[in-house]
């Protein structure tokens, strides 16, 4: 595997503390690396939790433990572990999930299930439970880190740690969303999963907090594809602390409320991308917005057809305006389109109208857009008012270098 | 791209003139390319016809005229253009389609609806009707050439050309089933489609020629994916002529109906086969058996999200018994499936049962397994008795240097 940072790389921004959290990150040593791979973050009493995990029906244990959690809404620490996902291992990895948690809630003096835990590794493994318990240990006498530091420590094959930051004013308190994020495949090379975590010292209800991660995972996480793959151990977790002293946002109604949703949705989509900019053997990072769908959802469904051909992510990586590709992907989607009002746009470009290439079509603004890092292509389907925006990258000699050119 | 021939090519078979059928290849020019790219076939009076056509939202007109005409069940000529699809031109694309099926009509004595017509090749570019109308003129006087040269003149990327024969008994006959076809992806590199042809002496009533073909079609054509990508323009069309006096077969009930619907699916099979043995850049061929699952159509939706994974497929590349991906790309599928029932088999080597990997696993004969050229994936999902069986080919750079290094 390179080394090579992904050439559509942004710096990671600077991110203030959140007050109420505190994070340590050691070697647990869950693989023959010399760098950082074990998670803690702590949390004062009366922190609230959120969290959106994989639609896979073969989740890894974390994520069920996670969701059996999190409908108690409360939260005191969270534990991340970088190198193996413990994804399919049975009563094995079960132990080991309950293994970390226990050993935290002692140490702290919480409820096992205050205690959120997430993996990214290899899949079909156990979790060792000592080497989990020592780097446990380790941790929570380790001394504070920053987001960077969180971020590095739980990457897998990422070339690059990945961070974003918003900020909301609620009443007179200006509140803080910072949000680190994990993946560079929908599934990397033998490393599983797109992890993020979100953390303010916003004081929001739990149940509230949860619906406005929903409704911003919709426009964001839910909107990205690299391969098409889903992993076993997706987990997007928001961590509120309460301690900006705002008064509580329990729903939309709540001054601030709007703002804070807006700022968490900025976060959202900020990472998502990130994740996109780090896609294996990514060249170009790709938007693709479908319009006059007869829903929402049927654009979504048809943004990511396109969004996961492998030949229209072939065509961008050769910088090849292809646009009968993007016919074919809207065709193949299964949701309502009719041909003859298909219109396809290329940057500011409009290529195909009508069902067939626009009179005069001039190739050579197209390909000047593909020649760039940022491409864009717009789809209307003339049908209704279903709108959708997803993001991805293309498909390049990169990706099968990585998943392929490599043995277990 | 590359002339080299697929690793996994086989040999052309001998197969025998089919009475009541002639065919003839040209080069009417579609492309600046010195070889045959259109093909005439002409049947005698009383040939019977069925077809299946893509599930393409945006189908090319070839595949709108051909399904208005399929009802009618009989046929006088094909016509098939390599080099151009046709498809999404418009008003433009129909009149050609209309315009060769005239040209045909008129100089045979038929009506324009017993032409057929199909198209591979460029997305996007209307047939140029002088061309087409000059080749056919060609076609008509050329002379008879066998089914090699039939399957050489359709082809497009293909890398080999594709036939397949075999026999039935009806009664005191023996019936001759032949056919050919051509797809190197789903969408070849600019260069659209699966098409095949499927071409016998036997006489059969069209409506249960059709009955045939569509359960054919559902253990053959509709099992293969190379890059889940589907064309515009797929067709298969099967021609029986009658010539061979059988007792014309019009239901099961029939005497030797059933001989005939199994050697169909064999001919269906083993043309399916070869288009996955010529997928862009494939050096192993995939087969992936699910059993177990809820329903046969559960299970095929769970073998095709295995074999459509890019993961799965880079780690057949690469010779990677990387089971873990497998799992993931059940859990994906959507289907109804239980982690911790969940078995998997590597060729004969059973990998992961009940959840985890088995007791004392050993890599040796799965890594072994995949040095060959042919790759079985067997997955038992331990719900009901769902079955089906799909094939593919890996996913490798060169799949990648046919579609990206390469400009239109």
């Amino acid at each position: 595997m390179s080394d090579a940072v992904s050439p559509l790389a942004t710096p990671f921004p600077a991110m203030p503390a959140i007050a109420g959290v505190r994070t340590a990150t050691v070697r647990a040593g869950y693989k023959a690396w010399d760098r950082t791979d074990l998670t803690l973050a702590l949390f004062d009493e009366g922190t609230a939790v959120a969290g959106v995990t994989t639609q896979s029906r073969c989740p890894s244990p974390e994520v069920e433990w996670c969701r059996a959690a999190l409908p108690l809404g409360r939260v005191r620490a969270l534990v991340v572990n970088a190198g193996n996902s413990n994804a399919f291992t049975g009563h094995r990895g079960r132990a080991a999930v309950e293994a970390i948690a226990a050993r935290v809630a002692a140490s702290i003096g919480c409820q096992p299930s205050d205690v959120f835990v997430a993996s990214t590794g290899v899949i079909g493994v156990p979790l060792p439970i000592p080497t989990a318990e020592a780097g446990v240990d380790a941790a929570l006498v380790a001394p504070e880190t920053g987001w960077e530091a969180v971020a590095a420590a739980i990457s897998t094959t990422d070339t690059f740690p990945k961070g974003a930051i918003a900020r909301a004013v609620i009443g007179d308190r200006t509140v803080n969303i910072v949000g680190v994020i994990k993946g560079s495949g929908m599934i990397a090379p033998d490393m599983a999963t797109m992890l993020g975590f979100i953390f303010t010292d916003a004081a929001i209800d739990p149940l509230f907090l949860q619906q406005m991660l929903n409704a911003a995972n919709g426009r964001s996480f839910s909107c990205i594809t690299v391969d098409g793959d889903t992993s076993t151990s997706d987990t997007v977790l928001a961590f509120a602390t309460g301690k900006a002293g705002n008064a509580p946002l329990a729903s939309h109604d709540d001054a601030g409320a709007d703002a804070f949703a807006a700022a968490l949705a900025d976060v959202c989509l900020q990472l998502a991308q990130l994740v996109v900019r780090d896609g294996e053997g990514a060249s170009k990072f790709i938007e693709i917005e479908v319009a006059g769908a007869e829903s929402d959802d049927s654009a979504r469904t048809i943004a990511l057809s396109i969004a996961n051909s492998p030949l229209v992510k072939t065509a961008i990586a050769g910088e090849d305006a292809n646009w009968g590709r993007v016919v074919m992907a809207v065709g193949k989607a299964g949701e309502p389109a009719e041909r003859d009002r298909l219109a396809i746009r290329f940057g500011d470009t409009q290529v195909a109208a009508g069902g067939l290439a626009v009179e005069g079509y001039d190739e050579a603004p197209v390909a000047a857009h593909l020649k760039g890092q940022d491409v864009r292509i717009g789809v209307d389907l003339g049908l209704g008012e279903g709108h959708a925006t997803v993001w991805t990258c293309d498909l390049t000699h990169g990706y099968i270098s990585i998943n392929a050119d490599y043995r277990s």
